[in-house]
This record gives C-alpha cells, sequence and structure tokens, in this order.
C-alpha cells in the first residue's frame, strides 16, 4: 500500500506558524512509528492571490482531489479587504469545500479539563465534554434557488432565500453521523424544525430511514433546533452526535464551540464521498481564523490545527491509536500547565510560545 | 378615559391556576392605586374546545380584537392529542397571533440574583441579566411559499421552504425594537445571515433605513446571527435589545431563555399595530407551556404569567412605575427564599402552592 498523502495548506497569517508545528508531529510519526506520510505543499488564500492572482490555483485543485487528505491552516487578512469579491482568500476556501464536494462539516466540541475554567458555563456542566456536531455543508438554504432581492411593485424590496434538501442529500450526511456515532458513543440526534418546516419534516423522515434500514445498531432521536440550542445550553453532555442542517449546524455548531470556552482550541473536518481507495474526501482545518494581529509574534496557539491534523490519523487513515496519542499529548500538556498566550488567565504565568507549544507536545508523545 | 381593558384566556392544565394569581394583583391595583382594568374572561385551547368544538370561539376572537391587551395561560393537553391538526389547542393560539397580526415577539431573558444559581452558566455571566430579543412572528421561513415536499424524477423526494421578507415586515418590527431599546438601555443588536443570504443583506440595510431616518438616537450594531449565537453563550450582558428574524429569533430566543436558567419564570409579549387608541394590539403569556402533570395540584409557578402582566402594564398601559412594583415585588419574594417546588434544588427547603406564591407577592406589593 501506497503512504498516505497529505496536501498541506498553511495559506495567511499565522496559518504557516501552526503548520510548522504539525510538520513536527508528522515528522514524529516517521520517526517514531513507522508512519510515513506523503506530504506536499502549497498555497491557498491571499498567499496564492499574491503569487498567481487567484485564492487558489488549479494546479493546486487537481492535488487537493488526488490526495488521501487536505490540511490547511487559515485564509485572509486586511491586506485582501479590499479585493474583488471573486478573488478574494475564502474562496480559495470554498472552492475546495465545493469542488470535492465536502457535504459533512464534523465540528467536535471537547472541553479540555484543565481549560474548563475558561467556558463561561459552570464547569461540571462542561468538564470533559465530548460531543460532535455534524453539519450539512453544501445544500439548504445558503444555497437554494432562487435567492435574489427584487423590487415589489410599491416601491418596496423583497428578499428571497430558499431551503431545498433531497433525499440523497439527507441520506449521505445522515450516513456520515451514523458512521461517527458507531466509532463514538453510538448516538445520534438530528435536529430540524420539523413541526413548522416541510423540509425539516423530510430530514426527519430520511434521517429515520436511513437508521432503519442501515444503522438499527445506533441509538437515533430527534429534536427541533430550538429545543435543541436550549439543551445544548442546560447540558450539553447528554449528546454524542447531533446530525443538522447547513443553517441550524451554523448556529449550533458555534453555540456548542463556545460552550467550550476555548475556541483557538477546537479543530474541524469536511468530508465528500469516498474515493476509489475507500478514504473520504477530506479537508482538515481549525476553527480558527488567520490571526493577522499575532502574525508572526509566536504567539499563536498551535493546538486547533494539530488536533486538525489528529482528526485526519482518525477519519481519514482509520488511525485510531495515533490519534488518541496526539490528543492524549494536547491534555497532558495542558494538565502541566503549559500556555500559549490565548490560554492564559490574569495570573502572571509567562506563555510559551507556539514552537514552544509544538515541542511540548511532541515532548508528551514519547518516543525519541 | 374609559378603563383599560383586557381578555383574559387562561386556557388548559396550570394556565387557570397561574391566571388566578394574576387576578389577585389586578384585584389590588383597583384596591390600592385606583387603576380599575375592564376584565372579560372566556376560553383558549383545549378547554374551547371542550366546550365549543373549535379552540378558538368567532366571538373570543372578536372580543380579541377588540380589547386593549389578551392574557393568555396556556393551552394544550394529552387529553386533545389525537384531535385533528385543524381543531388542536396550539391552533387557538396560532389564531389570535395571526388575525391580531402580532409581528413582534418580545422575548426578555432576565436573571433574577436569587436564581443564577439555577443557571447553567457561571454566576458572574448570567447575575443581573436583562436583555431582551425581538423576533419577527408573522412571516420568513415558517410561513413563505412556495413549500412543500414533492417527488423528484429519480424515486427520491425535495423538501423545500422559503425565506422571504419584505421591506414593510422588517421596518414594522425594526422599528417595535427601536422603540423598546429607548425604554431601556438605548441600544439595539440586529443579527441576520448577510454573509450568505441576501434576504439577510435586506433585513440589514432595512434595520440600518430604519435607524437612519428614524431612530439616530438609538445605537445600531448588527452581527451575524451564529456569531450571536456565540455571544448569547459568552458574554450575554453586552446586549441589550436584539431584533433578528423568525427562525434565527426562534433559536436565539430560546437559548437566551435557558441561559436564564429558570424558564418557568419568563414571560413575553407579541405586539402588532397600533390601534386607534394607540396602544398595540397585544398578547400577553409565560412561556412555559401548560404542563398537565402537575395542573390541580398547587404545585404551578404563577411569576411567569404576573410578569406577562408587569409586560402587559409596561407595553400596552404604559404604566411604567407599577410595572416596576409588580417585577420589584417578584424579585423581593425570591430574595426572601420563597419558592415554588419547581424551584427549590436539594436543600430540603419546603415549597409554597401557586396560591401563597400569589399571596406573597401580593404581600410584597405592600398597601392594603
Ligand atoms: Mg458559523
Ligand atoms: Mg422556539
Amino acid at each position: 500500500m501506497p503512504n498516505p498523502s497529505l496536501l498541506i495548506l498553511p495559506g495567511d497569517g499565522i496559518g504557516p506558524e501552526v503548520m510548522t508545528e504539525v510538520r513536527k508531529v508528522i515528522d514524529w510519526f516517521g520517526a517514531n512509528k513507522n508512519v510515513t506520510f506523503d506530504v506536499a505543499e502549497d498555497l491557498v488564500g491571499g498567499a496564492a492571490y499574491d503569487e498567481h492572482g487567484v485564492p487558489l490555483h488549479d494546479d493546486t485543485m487537481a492535488m487537493a482531489q488526488k490526495v488521501d487528505a487536505v490540511l490547511l491552516g487559515a485564509v485572509g487578512g486586511p491586506k485582501y479587504d479590499d479585493l474583488d469579491f471573486s478573488v478574494k482568500p475564502e474562496r480559495g476556501l470554498l472552492r475546495l469545500r465545493k469542488e470535492m464536494d465536502l457535504f459533512a462539516n464534523l465540528r467536535p466540541a471537547q472541553c479540555f479539563d484543565a481549560l474548563a475554567d475558561f467556558s463561561s458555563l459552570k464547569k461540571d456542566v462542561v468538564s470533559g465534554l465530548d460531543i460532535m456536531i455534524v453539519r450539512e455543508l453544501t445544500s439548504g438554504i445558503y444555497f437554494g434557488e432562487p435567492r435574489g432581492i427584487q423590487d415589489d411593485n410599491e416601491g418596496g424590496r423583497v428578499g428571497v432565500n430558499t431551503q431545498r434538501y433531497t433525499t440523497e442529500e439527507i441520506r449521505r450526511v445522515a450516513r456520515a453521523a451514523f458512521e461517527l456515532a458507531r466509532k463514538r458513543g453510538n448516538r445520534v440526534c438530528s435536529m430540524e424544525k420539523a413541526n413548522v418546516m416541510e423540509s425539516g419534516i423530510l430530514w426527519r423522515e430520511e434521517v429515520q430511514w436511513v437508521h432503519d434500514h442501515e444503522y438499527q445498531d445506533v441509538e437515533l432521536s430527534h429534536m427541533y433546533a430550538d429545543a435543541g440550542a436550549m439543551q445544548l445550553v442546560r447540558w450539553p453532555k447528554q449528546f454524542d452526535v447531533i446530525v443538522t442542517d447547513n443553517l441550524f449546524g451554523d448556529l449550533l455548531s458555534d453555540a456548542a464551540a463556545m460552550l467550550t470556552g476555548s475556541l483557538g482550541m477546537l479543530p474541524s473536518a469536511s468530508l465528500g464521498k469516498p474515493m476509489e481507495n475507500g478514504r473520504p474526501k477530506a479537508l482538515y482545518e481549525p476553527v480558527h481564523g488567520s490571526a493577522p494581529d499575532i502574525a508572526g509574534t509566536g504567539k499563536a496557539n498551535p493546538i486547533a490545527c494539530i488536533l486538525s491534523f489528529a482528526m485526519a490519523l482518525r477519519y481519514s487513515f482509520d488511525m485510531q491509536d495515533h490519534a488518541d496519542l496526539v490528543e492524549g499529548a494536547v491534555e497532558a500538556v495542558l494538565a502541566q500547565g503549559i500556555r500559549t498566550a490565548d490560554l492564559l488567565g490574569e495570573d502572571g504565568k509567562s506563555p510559551v510560545s507556539t514552537s514552544e507549544m509544538g515541542d511540548a507536545i511532541i515532548a508528551a508523545m514519547g518516543g525519541s
């Protein structure tokens, strides 16, 4: 079997810095676990625009389609604010998502015990929290037609967007959620507004269909999305995997991320259909942005990007033990009180640099 | 000037019990403040169905259109679960909202200091919280056409709903929010997804238009709804009035309600256009449901319904001092440690009954 292949796109702002630390982790696996990745690196976002005049070169796009997984740092920055919409840095990321057809956005909300104090929620409500929100990412109201703003006949205007889901769009993201649940707590909660939206009724029925025909071993429940928002705030640990549409997932995954109190720590994955080798099309990236204000200062926290690589180990390469090893090392380092600047409160401790954090995680992984 | 008029619709379950306590408060104002309300009482929900075979009689509807304000208890119960959709108890409430054209749903999220421990959030994050979410209630994706589920041509189905907002629908709810802000902290934050939805772009532009032309004295900011969900969890006290559409308001108002930790305490108001006397069409009701499991046991908490009446004093009758008096009495009673069963933790104190809670609030209001 060929080596697993990775395309690394560091992007803009702190992207290259945090990706340098990921490279250390990748190299560690080569040196210690005999797991060698074929790694290619290329440009995305503003960095690609500076070089090619577009935020994603066609060659990069073609490479992304060929590799087993893409790992992206972050895109964007004030330098590119005035660019035309069509070549803004974010368009590079959107092109990747669209052409790779990454329909399942995995957003874990995990709270490390050592950081539970950062949450606005009580410690017992969030410590040990480990839930996964699966958001449909390529359809729904952000994409549906007709859409637009038109003049009415009375001097006013009308704004229209269309929520539209097909059987197959719902079933495929439901399958992604059930597959995930089997590797976790074996429970899926599906959220919609079937009480007031027909697209929600279809969502509920199709998720139930997939369950009844293909995943009867997984526990499935349904919840209205507004009740879901409430329950996420009240007692988030009741959930294992949540599957929901693009719009509800947008709000609920961000609310869930904020429950953990340390947004800068969270990874994400976007998965598509299985390729010929059985691995899904996959893009991994931290939830945080490019943080241009601290780029180049050594203040960036590389943990979210390192955890994104751990997700790649888990979901693209089926290397559960290796993923556990990386995540365990992050947890151990945090438990030791090692902190980048973003994780320090008022207590006067001095922060470690981006690179020192990477080294500490490598050290916690053991080996040479 | 004629007496202010009220139509009281106790409804089902605990509705009549909590409304009995509201009547005490109303009577107190007659005896102590020389404020006499012309009160009519009628049936809604299951109670109306039992009597008339419909969840809202036409005569009741006509009366609701004539009075200054409607105060509703709660509707629904297991007894009515098998009724046809068209005569379910909830249809009575929906008919009121629709025919009165109540487009602005006011959902305060207020946290009484004495109850801050009930919240899943840290005490300093929620104690003293006092924000108001104004949700557009009569348009948007829950009402837009086309809608439905259809077969596609390939053996699957398609579910469609339409988000549709007009200039005037947005402006009128924006005005409601600005008016409210003037009576509070003078700040409005409008939430939408203008980054990905044209209806969100129109929303943002029209809210800004109303601000620039009619409410320049009020501070206006805009936030994407997913960021709004995050910020509500992170530091809700940053907000004063939030105005948003029907769907986002559905999720955000429920999440905000849950922040307070005591859902059974929260009132709401739904307002429409001004009537000839200048007062808005108005329906006030607690956020909680009819709680059929505890109906008739004396365990119901009347505070949400009493606070709904306080909202009527404030928003229909412009009696700010009287509203303050009621709200202050509720706060004082809670500070004394008086609790109905729903507000008791594990500490072995004995609860007061629905009626004792009403009496305690009356006592705290002073006078005879
Ligand atoms: Mg979002
Ligand atoms: Mg709701």
